[in-house]
């Protein structure tokens, strides 16, 4: 099989398609027609067709999705039908706030250890989880199992973060920190960046407002 | 002049680019080659032409980039030559971080009001903003001249705040919680969704072991 490498936009939009086909389950709904589904998930028909025909076929012309089979091919596309044991590195407000986010604990997505370099904030217990130094990252990530880290540490933190997990076995790094993270090519890096996405909305809105002025 | 809609990850990158040429001004640097300026922006020098080319002509050849000039017009592409006014919906502990986030007063964002749906919240100080009820945003928005609004609060409230928010004229929403909101045409919405870049993660962590497997 030749391997085609599938845009993040389209992976981002299966996601969302998962996300409301789970809402759709959990309302009991049985089957979606291709535009009741586009509509929910802010796309139009085609769109989702296009997105999905990456993978194979699926749905029933004049009929649309069956709820239940979509979310879990989706789920298996995804790898969603596991459950993922993420490391937090950072345990400030934005850590806390990713940690008590009960919302992933639905989605397979379970932290299973945290990290910070603060020494006032190591030993103290989170829920099931207990802060540890960074020194402790190789040990507990090859103990605990984790696969995904989350760096949401202080950007001056963030790089030496980043080559412990990845020195320990991490291959998945979800990056906070306002930082280009250096990794080995095999290490897959998503960038969560609240001042780029600010920046691109003054964009949005200064091209506007000097559209209006024309 | 005819419109061309620039694509979202074109200004990305002209954000990242902004963001690496600021420390290279800081560091005293006048001029970078093109070739050194990508390097460090994780990108090729072609690429760095070609989304420039949107804006018209920069650097020079055998030379590379004067960088106090192209950070000058990047500012402006962007709008980043002037102080943006941010209304923050939620002091949770996503909330919080966002407002300690220092970096964003170096980059011309300032929050000037605050947000939430709790009681006990309400009238707290934090730095020089005092907490108050949603059902103060649409004088507030119009008293401080709020043109960003920054929601950080449960997914139940989200959609009230958004409205609450275009209401009292926001037009660019960066939204936190992983819900899609319903808004006029003429609002710009940024979407921060943490488990979207998990479930990206989750996928190429996936396909690339089945790559290893085959």
């Amino acid at each position: 099989m030749k391997f085609v490498k599938i845009p993040s936009i389209v992976i981002t939009r299966l996601s969302t398609y998962a996300r409301n086909l789970k809402i759709l389950e959990q309302k009991g709904v049985d089957v979606v027609s291709s535009v009741r589904l586009a509509d929910i998930c802010g796309t139009n028909p085609a769109q989702i067709r296009k997105d999905l025909a990456y993978f194979g076929q699926f749905g029933v012309k004049g009929v649309g999705y069956y709820v239940k089979e979509l979310l879990f091919e989706i789920g298996k596309i995804l790898g969603l039908d596991k459950e993922w044991r993420l490391g937090l590195v950072g345990v400030g407000n934005l850590g806390l706030a990713l940690l008590r986010h009960t919302h992933f604990m639905n989605h397979g997505y379970t932290f299973v250890a945290a990290f910070d370099e603060k020494p006032e904030r190591i030993d103290i217990r989170i829920g099931d989880i207990e802060v540890a130094p960074l020194e402790a990252i190789n040990r507990l990530v090859k103990e605990k199992g984790v696969e995904i880290g989350v760096i949401a540490i202080k950007p001056v933190w963030a790089q030496k973060a980043a080559d412990m997990l990845v020195m320990a076995g991490v291959c998945g790094i979800v990056n906070f920190a306002p930082i280009q993270l250096q990794c080995a090519t095999h290490v897959f890096i998503e960038n969560v960046d609240f001042s780029l996405k600010l920046d691109i909305l003054c964009y949005r809105l200064t091209s506007a407002r000097s559209r209006q002025r024309r």
